[in-house]
């Protein structure tokens, strides 16, 4: 079968793309081309794969089409204008995270009028499409009122989604990851970037800020959980899934206390005496209207599975990032 | 003030014209400028309100731009593609539905870029943003599960409206009308048509057609209620509103076996012997998916109003179509 991840340079694409070359097959299927498409061409490691990595802008008319003239048989959609540079930048927000969806989704309906081609197409939504007020415990059938851009066109994305899938021009499902910790690499500017800094940097005997109260309840999966879900959502009856193509998938409730507890367990005081708390208002508010947790009970029962406790989020960071072991 | 109404042909958008022209005011401000645009020019009665009525097609590029660009102070958004025809024709509906929708709040976010520019923009979504599963009476607070293009569309629309107010770059007001009846005019082909037809035919002593069993319940409100829930959406201090933008309408909650009763007290049992049961399974197995019912709780505490009664819709009927009584 052929693949093709779109967004392929971003961690989690990168992740996915080293599970598929790992794997060489989706399912039952063995790959016979991979495609990794993404603003850079994306890397990837060694294999007996082919892999075809190139360079794409999703919202330049025509991109979208030569992709999918190749007739993947399973399209990852992994690219974004992340949550804060959508708010910043609100026309480039449109034009890759709305536009992008729909030329992308537009290529697939049209590749269909000279020979039947229906795709699984695996869109990666977010929790931002909540906003509050929320319950603390946001059950599978609730309104999705985001409060940015970001959200709004991740919202679009799941409508017109399940609006393809319904009239059989795509074989759509839609995922709404968790906050993903511990995320690799270096500290970045995202307001959520401390719910992985502060394991992160400790692990690495560096300091890490806390701008929030450790009372902070939030939403997690490992980057390992994300790629599972992403696997999983290739292979999945959707039949079974109705006409709600998008899922909340399954992750962990955590406070930030718990996430330092963890941290103390698998790393002792000195790895935790690493964490310095800083309130920072800003971030405080906004983290303030952040979803809390889920009960994400259809995707448990379609077969997603996610961590149950933060030691077994940072012992996949420890296993994946630092060769298995506190060097 | 001025005021621009899209989609001004149509049947809602003939009747908000009239009140318009009539009150010769918004609120408590006087219309210096109605303009009227729809795909053909809309028709129009005397009156003393300068009106400029032309032909204007949403989809074209620079053509909202031109509208908006007399910065009206007031924007009703009326047009679309019915739900009929946008599932027939893909392309028109999203080419209508969603882009002239999106053109419409570009051009308004456009027009500010040279001088501060904030219109009230009232716009018409629809119960079609629901789909099935459904509870007998929909909660405010309800999945948007459209099971139609049409809906989807609508659905789309609400989102962009939010996120455009929320930036600041307009004052949008999304309403769901119910199903307006009795609609004047002709029978016309749609799956709803029979909610008029049963009581329109009937009362000008034509037979008419019921293709439903008696016991199908639906939501309704006349077509007077939805001038008045556009002119209340035009003043209404949106601050009230939050980030949640689109409200469901009152309405009426009733089944067809109580629209023949209401037929029966106004017009006797002549009248109700007109209608002709005659069970159509394609357009039963239509209608079971549809909202049978709401408790509009947020738009009844801004001061919206429906009808609470059958006869009240027949009554607003006769009045406003049939000369105040039954010939």
């Amino acid at each position: 079968m052929k693949v093709l991840i779109i967004g392929a340079a971003g961690m989690v694409g990168r992740k996915l793309t080293g599970a598929l070359l790992s794997q060489g097959r989706v399912g039952s299927r063995d790959i016979s081309q991979l495609t990794l498409a993404d603003v850079v061409p994306p890397e990837f490691g060694a294999g007996t794969t082919p892999v075809n990595a190139q360079s794409f802008d999703l919202s330049a008319p025509g991109a979208a089409a030569r992709l999918v003239g190749e007739r993947p048989d399973v399209i990852f959609h992994l690219a974004a204008i992340v949550s804060g540079e959508a708010e910043a930048d609100f026309e480039k927000g449109y034009r890759i995270n709305l536009d992008g969806t729909r030329h992308l989704l537009e290529a697939i309906r049209l590749e269909s009028a000279t020979e039947p081609y229906c795709p699984r197409l695996v869109f990666t939504s977010s929790i931002a499409v909540f906003g509050e007020p929320l319950p603390a415990d946001i059950p599978d059938e609730f309104p999705l009122t985001p409060l940015t851009s970001y959200g709004t066109q991740k919202a679009i994305g799941e409508l017109l989604l399940a609006d393809y899938s319904r009239r059989g021009f795509v074989d759509g499902i839609g995922i709404r990851l968790p906050t993903i910790v511990v995320r690799p690499g270096k500290p970045n500017k995202a307001a959520s970037g401390f719910f992985s800094g502060i394991i992160r940097e400790p692990l690495a005997g560096m300091e890490a800020v806390l701008p929030v109260s450790t009372s902070v309840r939030h939403w997690f999966a490992s980057p390992r959980a994300a790629v599972s879900f992403l696997l999983h959502a290739a292979t999945l009856d959707t039949t079974s899934l109705g006409q709600r193509r998008s899922l909340t998938m399954p992750g962990l409730a955590a406070t930030v206390g718990d996430e330092i507890e963890a941290l103390r367990r698998m790393a002792g005081d000195k790895a935790a005496a690493f964490i310095r708390h800083e309130p920072d208002p800003v971030i405080s508010r906004i983290v303030a209207g952040w979803p809390q947790g889920f009960v994400a009970r259809r995707a448990e029962q379609l077969g997603f599975v996610a961590e149950t406790s933060f030691d077994e989020i940072i012992r996949a960071h420890i296993e994946d990032e630092l060769g298995g072991s506190l060097g």
